[in-house]
């Protein structure tokens, strides 16, 4: 296994923007040392198989590494056990006492109703310190410290058909990024940064993809990153969570969601220029719904990949084929397998009852948006806000802005702990309550059964940068 | 050759909306049966080749069709050479009297300043009747005739490497969108005239491919095309021409230009994935420069086809190939021969002193926005402005926008030949003056020395729909 990261533990940083103290040795643990749980009740089966609604992992290892939440929420085991609960679902933060993230960054989290047997969600939270720099131009002096540099860091991993991927990638992606921006000569060009950001996403996949056989790197994960450097904030984002700036009460997407709706026309053109990645079972091509023997020789509406119109084709015999893409918004899928088309792992995903590889058709680049936080005055209710798909499929965007005013007017504006009851609120706004044999929202409706994890970022607050 | 397109050629439109009268039999002359001009003084060679600054055609049906204008400019053949002439670059419209273009359409264009022996733009308005249809829901009563409907039609073409593609276009594009429609059992959904406008691109190319030796398709075109149907305005674009809307001096951009600099990510995809296509000459990644053959072994930064930032590489010999794109702004090439990566035909275009074909880079699908036209009370100034490059390339949005309200105030709202004043005052305004041994702009910068073709088109004006 790769030593471990050499970075800043980020729960010493105090307000003010000091630099985090390098780390002591031993380095502080981190979430794959995490106190194992009590033995899980589930009987001994293989490893979960992509897709599966449950997992029950059996060796030592798995257990510990598909149980393991943040370190900083500094768990006990009997914390680990309640946190693990899907019945009484609590939502975990970190503690009030004692160690805080930096610039007072609020987190929460909440496990799924049932949906896999762990929270596939993992959290990352560091302020990572890059050696062996040369010369760093229109650096900070509070930034740069002798030859070196340092960023802030946070990451959002929602893990599907098993958690060691988001479990690898929460431990290691920063890793990455670190050794890409020690590569740079100079960093004060947005383009190099967000080129080691996308460089860094590649190799962490390249990892896995090494290394998952040995440390059962199961399933895979989206990952939604952000890294502060030198005055500007770059969100990169690779898969279906969500980042949006709430400022001054106006909402700033920092990301989009990569689905099979949102991607049709990539995943077509790869099916198109690759037939041989869809086997003889699918078509690149979409109709409105699935084919019918009988409709052979008729006319009916389809798209290319360079179509966003429908038009009229002739039924030939290729047609008959499962579409590459199809279904509708939570439901769409490619190649009936996965509804996500960008992330880290997955390269032992196959088509259900199919030799196919569904990986050629993932991506594991991120799109990466900048945002110059020096350009803008930020107040203490100027906020960042990161989800999993667990809060944004039952919240929108104006929602969590609302709650953001609402939340944030209770607090005094230096009051460190608002970001922390805010993520807890849209959590909580996002789960429900039990009710009606469901988890149920004020307004009646099914709250996520989904894991959902929330970081919020103060952009002016006490504890940030500035 | 096929039949003409049976299409009501777009004269005869008075204000009010009425429908044109079907085309009387035989159909009137289109842009292919102009006049000749007089034999051209340039010597008998060989058609252009692919990046010729010149082309000289020899047979007549070459030299006809290079040398036509569109019909609607009603040019004697004494006219004709003076709109031929280089030298005086005299602007060209309809003219004021008689036949008017639907809409009351404002057209002005004017020939390069030498780069092409002739005009390789072209340009068609058209009011388009579609038989046989069965139903047509929520069809207006005006615009529909019987079993039948129509739509008003416009189209710029910015041919190069000679000029028969763009009279290709020009003269059949419109006909394949009708056969596409005519397909639709209902056109009430805007996907669906969207893929009717985006199949019959597609088909135009195919019908270039098959034809180019029968018919001297030489060269390519970009396309600029406006569908108005059932209250909605369509925009599709391929290539490098632009639509703006001006608005109540507002500017609504209806097109986005598709350029080796803009396309990048799906040229280097497509190389990435077909290698085969780049032989052995050609790189998929992009570098800042040329590579060195001594930098083998040394780091540079690169560009892959997933990332839009920059990261570093360890040379190695494939680095050393000549890159894929390479160049900037007007001169960004795909393998160092075309500056445009959409548009129709291009089949027989091959990479400088090489065999490797250009085409597959090149996509003929254009993006297709849609504009409500009832959705806003539009007033007579406000107009939808099409052009080439010629215009763009010296013009910004803001200035079309500042000539918009300068020309329109000074005529009478309801005064039909405004929009025509306004075309000939922007195609003036970017080819300039001749000045200091060049065409000049008041700024002394120099003005536009290529084609510049310019269509006018009031929403709201004496000579619309409404």
């Amino acid at each position: 296994m790769l030593n471990r990261v050499r970075s800043a533990v980020a729960h010493l940083v105090s307000s003010g923007g000091a630099p985090p103290p390098r780390p002591k040795s031993p380095d502080l643990p981190n979430a794959a040392s995490a106190p194992p749980a009590a033995a899980p009740e589930a009987p001994r089966s293989p490893p979960a198989k992509a897709g599966s609604g449950s997992a029950t992992p059996a060796k030592a290892v798995e257990t510990r590494a598909s149980f393991s939440r943040p370190t900083f929420l500094q768990l006990s085991p009997g914390g680990l056990r309640r946190a693990d609960d899907h019945a009484g679902r609590a939502v975990q933060s970190p503690p009030d006492t004692g160690r805080r993230l930096p610039w007072s960054t609020g987190y929460a989290e909440v496990i799924n109703a049932g949906k896999s047997r762990h929270n596939e969600d993992q959290a990352c939270c560091e302020v990572v310190y890059v050696e062996g720099r040369r010369s760093v131009t229109g650096a900070p002096r509070e930034l740069s410290r002798g030859q070196g540099l340092c960023f802030y860091y946070w990451g959002l991993f929602d893990g599907h058909a098993g958690g060691g991927a988001a479990e690898m990638a929460s431990r290691l992606l920063h890793r990455h990024i670190r050794e890409q921006l020690k590569d740079l000569k100079e960093v004060t060009h947005e383009s190099l940064v967000v080129g080691a950001i996308e460089n860094a996403f590649q190799l962490m996949d390249e990892q896995m993809a090494r290394e998952r056989r040995g440390h059962q790197v199961e399933g895979g994960c989206c990952a939604l990153v952000v890294v502060y450097l030198l005055g500007k904030v770059y969100v990169a984002n690779a898969g279906d969570s969500r980042a949006i700036i709430v400022r001054n009460g106006e909402i700033i997407p920092m990301s989009r969601e990569f689905t099979p709706e949102t991607e049709r026309q990539r995943l077509q053109l790869l099916g198109f220029l690759k037939p041989e990645l869809l086997g003889s079972e699918f078509t690149h091509l979409e109709f409105p719904r699935r084919v019918l023997p009988k409709e052979l020789g008729q006319r009916m509406l389809y798209r290319d990949q360079n179509m966003t119109g429908w038009a009229y084709k002739k039924i030939e015999l290729e047609d008959l084929r499962f579409p590459l893409v199809c279904g509708e918004g939570k439901k769409a899928r490619v190649m009936a397998t996965i509804g996500v088309t960008r992330g880290l792992g997955d390269h032992n995903l196959k088509v259900c009852s199919s030799t196919l590889p569904i990986k050629p058709f993932l991506s594991c680049f991120p799109e990466v948006r900048v945002y110059d936080l020096t350009q803008y005055e930020h107040c203490p209710d100027d906020v960042l806000v990161l989800g999993t798909d667990g809060l944004w499929d039952v919240t929108t965007d104006y929602e969590v802005a609302a709650t953001v005013d609402r939340v944030l007017s209770a607090y005094e504006p230096n009051d460190h702990s608002r970001y922390t009851a805010l993520a807890q609120a849209l959590v909580l706004g996002a789960r429900g309550t039990p009710r009606d044999r469901g988890w149920r929202l004020p307004n009646n409706k099914l709250g996520s059964g989904d894991d959902i994890s929330v970081f919020v970022i103060p952009l002016g607050g006490p504890g940030s940068y500035s």
